[in-house]
């Protein structure tokens, strides 16, 4: 097969590995909304400990615009990014930080075309972040790349300093800081789950292996210049709709809805966490008395959102899915509050709940806001969380037997099972 | 014709001689992307001297939540936005300015989509301003209302108080300070430019004899309540994609470009005056010695953008559309940068270029960031500026003729000329 190739660099099965796998699974969930994200945080600008090689950042302010006004352009930048400028040069932007490089995947998509120009309002990473933006498209979708980059232009963010825009991942991904993976097929009419796996499989390995390659060309650490811990899966829409159903629930808003947690893969077996949770700082079985509902109707209040949306809108849910991937940076950049915590999906590796290791998996984390996290490690289980996620686990595990031919762990075998964990609202 | 019964009232009469004006005109011009926008600024929040009528605000902060956790519902509130609360009472949200009421119509289009979010994330009016926004829509579009409600609560939003939706203006404008017209119907294929006009004539009638009648209903002002100067239609994103092609030109990045001004019309007879817009402070003809281009291409550049991005996105621009919105309300709520301007569709009555009085034309303006503006004195005219203004105003003209049914203004004439001035991309 054409995929055996990927299974030569460590780096690449490494990364295979980890985050592809809720990658992979969660591919296997999604279709027209994208709602898959890998996050990327910060490679090399963090004092992650556990990035144990030197490095060198190669993210330097362009060059000073030349006197005459004469317009130096460079390969795949879009308009008026193309120019340069001197951002130490000028009084407004002197005090600014050092630039961050970008890449989006899927840019010409809708939660793209609401992420991106979050990203380059400030909202995200603050006032005094200049941003490049680095946007990966298809053959097919690069005119409309284009178009995005015009309203890009248009807007005139001040931060906004550089677009460029490609179709080839190890010309984009050059030097980013942030990946947000946002772009992967649908699954057709009658696709089985195991080919559209196969097939997002395929994009995230090529994409792995171009980020294993340049995200961090200047890191000698042999090979393993990507750390696992820096690989991120998209379970925070879940969580934010899981605390909007317990807030509507218990008759709160949901600003009191806090410590909540997705357990497991990206699909109907994922478990937003009510024993853990908490309203106005109570255990929510103190504030919803009805157990009867956490237990049967909440996690089908949660999941049927999307499938909702479409029924009721007719597309799905590009705004609230951006808003979620903005959340999802934030918790990474900004610390924790005290007592609280968030959902991502990371590797479960020396995790202390005794899932399995060596799978991606939504789990309740803090973060210093250095860009790294740690694993909540005063949570309670009962039987009834134990056993769900337990079955998530399971799923998680069979889908990696499904793309061992991408990860370097040899012939796939793929048994999913009759039932149909895809989440409603995204076929 | 049913349009008869809109010219009794005096101040829907003279609503409809002013905002509608441009409106009409607007409308006219507009289509797929509903691009214009009607912006009303605070109504009476504001220190604007020429409010003659005493004022009482309402829009008191909501009770407290019942003790029991009961859930308290209103009319037309959605999901978790009908629970009651006390925003004076938590630690959290007790120094937080007292909530506004947004209006949105057209809150199902993609415009909205992008705006509502702004607006509730608190980027446009900031972080400790309660924002409750009221959802216009149509019979057709009430399902969709909701799914947008459904994405603004999985959002979590702490700055969104509340989200009203509704069909009838006369419920959805009641009390608001802020209404935003986005909605209008599309031009169909060969529907005549005066036919569109009065079919978005109809629809900005009935919502401004809406506005003056609910929108401020403490306002014991003889009818007078709605201020001429409080309506606003918007040239913003004509202003900021004239900037950014000005900065291509000079090969200077777009914050170097001041002073930038669309006179006129929202249609191909508006102006980009290069003439008094400064680049790094310096006159444009200094900076860009090709007056050639200026001239005769640098109109058609910026008026092109819309056809090209539907042309290579195969969508209308609705992102940067909603950018332009949010700038053309922070210049409003923020006051203007020392020597420089913005410009927006305001009355010309009192104006001091010479335009006819009673229409809403595009000219540049100053504010102190209290909702209010003023025209900008020190502008320079030369022949060719002369000429195309007076372009524009012909055509304004021209188009009030033809809603003079609606206006109050007598029986309408219709002449608009063989040209069609409708902006490319809004076909």
């Amino acid at each position: 097969m054409a995929m055996t190739e990927l299974s030569t660099p460590k780096t690449t099965s490494s990364f295979l590995n980890s985050s592809s796998r809720l990658s992979l699974s969660s591919k296997l969930h999604l279709s027209n909304q994208f709602r898959h994200l890998l996050l990327l945080p910060p490679l090399h600008t963090t004092s992650n400990s556990k990035i144990s090689c030197s490095v060198s950042q190669n993210n330097q302010a362009p060059v000073a615009v030349q006197d005459n006004g004469s317009v130096k352009t460079k390969k795949e930048c879009y308009g008026v990014f193309c120019l340069t400028y001197d951002l130490k040069a000028e009084e407004e932007t002197k005090s600014w930080k050092k630039m961050i490089n970008i890449a989006v995947s899927g840019a010409a998509g809708m939660i793209s075309n609401h992420l991106l120009f979050k990203l380059a309002s400030g909202s995200v990473f603050g006032p005094d972040q200049p941003i490049a933006l680095k946007l990966l498209g298809s053959e097919r979708s690069i005119q409309a790349l284009e178009g995005v980059a015009m309203e890009l232009e248009d807007s005139l963010f001040p931060l906004l300093r550089e677009v460029d825009i490609g179709t080839d991942p190890y010309e984009v991904f050059q030097d980013v800081e942030w990946a947000l993976l946002i772009g992967a097929k649908p699954r057709g009419p009658g696709m089985e789950r195991a080919a559209l796996l196969d097939i997002n499989g395929q994009i995230f390995a090529e994409q792995g292996k171009a980020l294993n390659a340049v995200a961090s060309p200047n890191v000698p650490c042999s090979g393993e210049s990507l750390q696992h811990q820096n690989f991120h899966a998209l379970t925070r829409l879940d969580e934010n709709r899981a605390k909007c159903q317990l807030a509507l629930k218990a008759g709160v808003f949901y600003d009191k809805v806090s410590n909540m947690t997705i357990w497991g893969n990206h699909s109907t077996t994922q478990v937003p966490d009510f024993l853990n949770a908490r309203i106005n700082g109570r255990p929510v079985k103190e504030v919803i008395t009805d157990h009867k509902w956490l237990e049967e109707g909440f996690t089908e209040s949660v999941q049927k959102r999307g499938g909702l949306l479409i029924q009721k809108w007719g597309r799905s849910s590009a705004a609230s899915t951006a808003v979620s991937i903005v959340d999802a940076i934030k918790s990474l950049v900004t610390p924790t509050p005290e007592g609280d915590w968030f959902s991502t999906g990371v590797y479960t590796n020396g995790n202390p709940y005794g899932i399995a290791e060596d799978l991606v998996f939504s789990m309740p984390c803090r973060s210093t806001g250095d860009g790294d996290y740690e694993l909540v490690k005063d949570v309670e289980f009962d039987d009834y969380l134990r056993n769900r996620i337990a079955k998530s686990e399971a799923e998680l595990l069979a889908e990696k037997k499904c793309v061992a031919h991408l990860t370097g762990d040899g012939i796939a075998f793929c048994d999913l099972g009759p039932v149909d964990t895809m989440l409603p609202g995204e076929v």
